[in-house]
């Protein structure tokens, strides 16, 4: 039997990561070596110029996964009887409810159907109608449907009426333009294993120095407490517990490759290329996206299944990854979608065999298509 | 400039892993695939198998490091109205204890001196003081000094008065003997990057199901909430949060390894030879280990400083590094001392070449270990 290439990932990380960002991982670090504690810092100083916050912000990494960071940045940011408004479009605004609620903080959420983009003014009426809330938690991307949320908008809103905004920027972060002097914010989450393309295992919050000095003793955790990982890391240039000292080096690897692309512009702009593949490609073959072009995010698209009796996502989804690529499920409640991510280590060349991969798939299964364009035309 | 080879770790995690162990990070995983899935799920089996746990128990993996696993183990295995005794002899009892004030468990603290182990006569009388108490938490090998607690005799207690334990394992699992049968415990913790000779990143625990079972609700946190994890991941066979994907699939590497070589006793003999040579080589250089023989654990020793106005730590550690081994800073409070780790992929030929790299670094340093040797006898 041959054994060939690794399927190419078009999932929202974890992603396909460069040949040069696994190698990173072929040396072991000790977590209380200068050498290693020189790459946090490098890290933490790089990923606080991607955003403009030099001066205002600090970066504190976090173990784990994303979501890790993200209830560590609620629980810091938001006092312990603070109230937190959640503009809710999809899977990741429900994970930030459910953190609030297993956390003890008071929530409220203003539904927004998954098909549409937050709005300044629903959020401004909200906040209007509940005085006692004091921040905003914001989903930038929302990869349950891939709705790009508008959060310049949403950022000089809360500045103006004197809100703190929490942002979860975990898969728009690093090719998605965010500026924290344009669209100040209180604290953005991101993760390794996303658009900068490293390996997952670790979060980081870039938060407001003043904001961060203020948080001590609001944390619900030992683990969590970013006060308490800022404060040690700045004194001792270590984490406070083992890091994942592999996913560092990695992240390190993917960030020095990042920035020889051209950083976040050029970034963005190979994900839009993968994007604008992808949908052209996918539109031929009778695929309709589910979002509308103004909203779609280039990190991830949700299509409509074939509507046709012999489809079925785990054969489709078994019989393109033998093809060499694996898809994403839809994580929608009312209608049958897929997924296909546009971020990693992958080119506009590589979406196109996707969809050559796709249609060979349908062909296989036997799914008329012609019949699918027919109605979507 | 000549790029020598990394230097090795010897420090008691992360640690020195194997170059086919790093080697198993150099491909990317879906999170949603199934192929990965089947890793974690082969890990957890075998994890508890390593405890004889079969049938009793089973394993929850939870993402950072494994002190994270530690917060989430008391979370779910103590309710909010237990009581944790804590016998006290290192630093990472000391972080148990802050742990339960983080997240609002009561705990008493049972102080021992740290060169002294655990007794299950001392528990047995902390425990008859304060009848309240619910829960024991003790460290199985306190690698702050190197103390090696009486585990078997400490469970056996704990089952006979009915008072629940849980064990915090990091540094002994997998090189001294645990059997679930005859050391009953409620929640055991230990992390990849210890003595299985994994890379850091994630933790896991080995819980009683009838324990676990009843714990929903229990925990502080959405991200630490073991109850939850094992919920979605017995449902779905998938991690509820992103995974470190290339953590996960170094430990299986690492995990085969170790099966390979023959499993906890072949790895624990491997530990204590590499723990005499140490020991051995370090006497002839005029150097006292910190702890009686009877109390060391063959995980990490502790060796006092030399009593001379030349010697630093750090310019000790440097220049042992120059020669290509890692040391680790003391971590006690009174006496000023430094460790060597004796685990990891190394043999008892590195730890008699580290100590040819301390002595010449030593007599570089002009330090004279015949007056040590002298005051030694």
């Amino acid at each position: 039997m041959i054994r060939g290439n690794d399927p190419i990932l078009l999932t929202p990380g974890p992603l396909t990561t460069s040949l040069a960002t696994k190698q990173a991982m072929l040396r072991d670090w000790g977590s209380w070596d200068a050498a290693f504690n020189a790459i946090t810092g490098s890290l933490c100083e790089d990923l606080v110029r991607i955003v403009h916050g030099e001066g205002t912000h600090v970066c504190v990494p976090m173990q784990g996964s994303g979501t890790f960071s993200v209830e560590a940045a609620i629980a810091n940011v938001v006092p312990r009887d603070g109230k937190v408004l959640v503009p809710q479009n999809g899977a990741y605004c429900q994970r930030i409810l459910k953190i609030c609620k297993a956390i003890g903080r008071a929530c409220v959420e203003l539904p927004i159907p998954e098909d549409q983009p937050a709005s300044a003014a629903a959020i401004e009426a909200a906040l209007a109608a509940d005085p006692s809330i004091t921040h905003v938690a914001q989903v930038h991307c929302e990869t349950g449907a891939g709705v790009l949320n508008p959060l310049p908008e949403i950022a000089q809103l809360c500045a103006r009426l004197g809100k703190g905004l929490i942002v979860d920027a975990m898969s728009s972060f690093g090719a998605i333009e965010i500026d924290a002097r344009t669209m100040p914010f209180d604290a953005l989450v991101a993760a390794t294993g996303k658009c900068i393309e490293g390996v997952p295992g670790m979060g980081f919050v870039l938060v407001r120095k003043d904001v961060l000095e203020a948080s001590q003793g609001n944390s619900h955790s030992l683990a969590l407490d970013l006060y308490d990982q800022y404060v040690y890391m700045r004194k001792t240039t270590q984490w406070r517990f083992t890091p994942p000292t592999h996913v560092v080096a990695a992240f390190r690897a993917a960030l020095d490759q990042y920035l020889a692309e051209g950083g976040q512009a050029v970034r963005g702009e190979r994900y839009r290329r993968n994007c604008a593949a992808l949908i052209d490609g996918m539109r031929e073959l009778g695929f309709r996206p589910f979002l509308r072009p103004e909203v779609q995010a280039p990190i991830i698209v949700t299509f409509h299944a074939p509507d046709d009796p012999r489809y079925d996502f785990k054969t489709f989804y078994a019989k393109v990854r033998e093809r060499g690529y694996i898809l994403y499920p839809g994580k929608l409640t009312q209608v049958e979608t897929f997924r296909v991510g546009c971020i990693g280590a992958i080119d506009d060349n590589e979406m196109r065999n996707v969809v050559s991969a796709i249609w060979l798939t349908l062909r296989e299964m036997g799914i008329d298509m012609a019949a699918q364009l027919a109605k979507a035309a």
